[in-house]
């Protein structure tokens, strides 16, 4: 097999460049692996008049993604322009119906169009892959479907959104508050153009779903991700979550339970000892469990050039080796519609409110608390120097369900200042 | 494809065992998952009379392993027998002969006759795969062969013996010394049957090895391994690390400098607080960096029934999905014969020593390592009751090379009390 793997890229960002630079720089090296050439025949993108660092005179210029994704030179189509409609699908629906495997590291695409997209494409026998789409460089997608194959998975939990851990580790070493942080990674250019698609966990859960369904043997399905971003953490609950030995992130947690899927994307307090813990700044981290290995932990970069180019490569050799897996794992007509799980592990929660200083505030709160079924771990109430007092409540183990008619019936009291901000607790 | 997968196994201990339950237990999942059955055809092993755990009748018996590698029957034969000659070498050899696939666990056959069992294979058109013979159920050798695929790999490390690993975090949490220590690891069976394998550091070295070929294209060659057991690390030396931030870690190392390739598995100094100063017990970390990835972690348990099961079945899996990948990621006629680069990488280095307690000890030791352009970051002599004094030097970076000029230097000295112990500490 020494044909040469000819791929169109659509999308020359940072990922499309850097996979270019590889297909140019390490041309005997990827022969050697694959067993075969690697070359590039077109490539797509917006504008064509920019300086992109790699020269692309090689290459044959499409305007249109869809016309480069349906090009007879092109055996792999790499879908690198991201969104969840739009000429990302078209595109990839246009190859895969002219007979292309397809390359993508479009999360928002997969996690509203997963299922569909890999029906077509294995019905057209095609593969369609996307290893790059979920936590960067670490080669997750391929140790959950290929390493864990023989593992009944039990539970993936994850920090996949580097912005957000930005933040929130910043602001511990910082002490500066949420809003100059989220200034601040917007300077770097860590936010994405939809900032609420980073802060309000909307792109980690979108990576979440991804893993869920290969871990499961479910559809994908974003829509029952119960959601909750970050905008909400202050200062004041980084410094309480550390005074208790704890760290807060982002965090996604996808389990099949008797009751169904459960998958979660929320701020969470986690052992400041853990792995998880200790992850700083943008790095990703992936916990993978299973029947069989116990527990696996992956780290590494979540974004940039190098990692997330890296990653597409792994998919593309894999095609260019003849290695060629369901896009979920297993053939998508046989994905399970699973029922969703809202909220039905239980878990300690965090809670912090402002209360009105009028006496007998906190034993309304408690009342509330004890009405709902949910006992008390710690509670402290802070000095204060105006006229509400901050109040943190540590629970014992709740379910969600449970605390959500206790913060109802908070809100109705006569002593909240604020709403309350309650955040799961979990003991990884 | 519905054309069942048929297995023969040789070796029913742990592993074998785990592998029978997760193929009579998940039927149905690896069958979706692989798009056809995968089956037992036949088994093998030492002792038949044997309660395992699980029901052996549905399966031909047969006592000669070789006699179970060739049958008809069998399409892979999974070598789970161990020992790096003898009977899994002949079966191995005498499956690939007969056209079989074969998966193994096997890392000492692999380090030692690798490069020729590789050829075999694929001259047969054959693979022979071996994720669970490094790093038991982390899926190391599928994330460096084709997670990392589009990278030139430059460095690859890992704590990877769990015994050893047990043994050292055990010495810091009980205060008890390495014989003690030791002795508890046998009664748990934690060592093998020859211990020196684990704390030799031999059975590292050989998945170390094992690593290296993929990751640099480069024959697998053990005896080019500095290797270094951890029998003469005492709790002073635990003890004297803690103090400084470190922790001792049986560490492999391997990298490709101008000089060629590194490979060395010693006991190391690593910073408390890094991922691998806080690897407890028998759990393995391997660290993977490239020229895109950076740097990507993986951690898990590096032994056990179901871990290593769980690894095994990654090949099998990865064969029923009609996944060929060469042993060592490339075709082994192309792999290079590396020049062996002892010693080259400078870093700082640990050094215990008990001088004779006379006049000028100290100064005569600094002048050794003065002449051998040694530098000295740090020197404690600590109390001493008796007529030696223990003391602890920390050098600034220096080569082996340069240090081992000093220890003999040293040797010669009449101020003696015993032999160094020189330890690399990593900034890892």
């Amino acid at each position: 097999m020494t044909k040469p793997l000819r791929l169109g890229i659509a999308g020359l960002g940072t990922v499309g460049t850097g996979v270019v630079k590889i297909v140019r720089q390490k041309a005997d090296l990827l022969a050697a692996r694959a067993g075969r050439p690697v070359a590039i025949s077109a490539v797509s993108a917006r504008t064509r008049d920019k300086d992109r660092g790699v020269s692309l005179s090689d290459y044959t210029w499409e305007d249109d993604p869809v016309a480069l994704a349906t090009r007879d030179d092109v055996d792999v189509f790499v879908e690198l322009m991201g969104g969840s409609d739009g000429p990302a699908k078209a595109a990839t629906e246009a190859a895969i119906t002219a007979g292309k495997d397809v390359v993508t590291a479009n999360k928002a695409m997969l996690a509203h169009h997963g299922q569909a997209l890999a029906t077509a494409a294995e019905t057209a026998g095609r593969v369609l892959r996307f290893e790059a789409a979920v936590a960067g460089g670490i080669p997750v997608v391929k140790a959950l479907t290929e390493g864990l194959a023989g593992n009944d998975v039990t539970r993936v939990m994850g920090v996949m959104n580097g912005t957000c851990n930005y933040i929130l580790t910043r602001m511990q070493a910082t002490g500066q508050g949420y809003n100059a942080l989220f200034e601040e990674a917007d300077k770097l250019g860590y936010l994405e153009a939809d900032p609420n698609l980073d802060v309000g966990g909307i792109d980690a859960g979108h990576k979440l779903a991804l893993l869920s369904s290969i871990a499961f043997g479910t559809q994908v399905n974003f829509n029952d991700v119960e959601l909750e971003g970050i905008q909400s953490i202050t200062l004041e609950d980084i410094k309480h979550a550390a005074d208790m030995g704890y760290r807060i992130k982002l965090l996604g947690v996808a389990q099949l339970t008797g009751r169904g899927l459960e998958q979660r994307m929320s701020p969470c307090l986690v052992p400041e000892s853990s792995p998880l813990g200790q992850l700083e700044g943008g790095t990703n981290m992936v916990v993978l469990e299973g029947d069989m290995v116990e527990q696996i932990v992956l780290r590494g970069p979540g974004a940039g050039e190098g990692p997330t180019a890296s990653a597409v490569m792994s998919d593309v050799m894999d095609i260019a080796r003849g290695i060629r897996v369901s896009t979920f794992g297993q053939p998508a007509s046989g994905l399970q519609q699973a029922t969703a799980a809202r909220a039905s592990t239980p878990a300690p929660f965090y809670l912090r409110m402002d209360l009105e200083d009028k006496p007998g505030a906190l034993a309304k709160v408690a009342t509330v608390l004890g009405d709902a079924g949910i006992s008390i771990d710690r509670m402290r109430q802070y000095r204060h120097d105006d006229t509400t007092a901050p109040v943190l409540i540590v629970t014992h183990k709740t379910t969600r369900t449970a605390l959500d008619s206790a913060l109802d019936a908070m809100g109705k009291l006569d002593v909240m200042a604020s709403s309350p901000v309650a955040l799961r607790i979990e003991t990884v």
